[in-house]
């Protein structure tokens, strides 16, 4: 969405708000969000918090949210450098929902298991 | 996650809640969820709301939303008949904090695209 005098609607492809909501509920830019919503930390930490996603992955999904504002990345001067990664006022925003929606999810896993068990019998 | 007696964790990769976050935040769910959250749909009109999905990437995120038991398909007596697709009462929950998100990420439009102007001059 170029023109400013636009609304921002993620229903339309060409929007700016849509790109951004995606790098928020990307894969791990998600649990990278929710993750600093609870503390700031190091790379390795974060890491080592969303388990499973490479290094690769991680960084791409940090330079995404970072360039979108979500997040801004500190270096600490130390021997060696120390980078910390942080919520910016938009991405505490962003991850306080992303929060609210991921505590639903894991109260419901019970009714989500129940759910797919139907499903799987049905076909 | 198999074991109940565990509690449900989005940040363990082998978990359920984690599948369900991501089918709930995957490019399509979101905004079906989100479009979902207005209002019933019928397929075609559900197709021309969320603006670039494919028939087929359609199909697949409502069958994988369906499966989860956030989404109810419902095929109404008719010749021909009418397939309607509504929220369960779990899905709904889910699309008032992704409706929440979206509000937010639609509303910051200019700090994003003032931080992407920021982010890709500093490169």
């Amino acid at each position: 969405m170029d023109d400013p005098t636009l609304e921002a609607d993620v229903f339309a492809r060409g929007c700016l708000s849509r790109e951004t909501l995606q790098s928020a509920t990307s894969r791990w830019g998600v649990l990278a969000l929710a993750a600093l919503a609870e503390s700031d930390y190091r790379f390795s930490a974060l890491r080592r918090r969303v388990d499973g996603v490479s290094e690769r992955m991680l960084s791409q999904t940090l330079q995404t949210l970072e360039r979108d504002g979500l997040v801004v990345r500190t270096v600490l001067e130390a021997i060696p450098p120390k980078v910390e990664y942080s919520l910016t006022p938009l991405g505490r925003a962003v991850a306080d929902h992303l929060t609210s929606l991921i505590r639903v999810v894991e109260e419901h896993v019970p009714t989500v298991a129940a759910a797919r068990i139907e499903y799987d019998a049905r076909r």
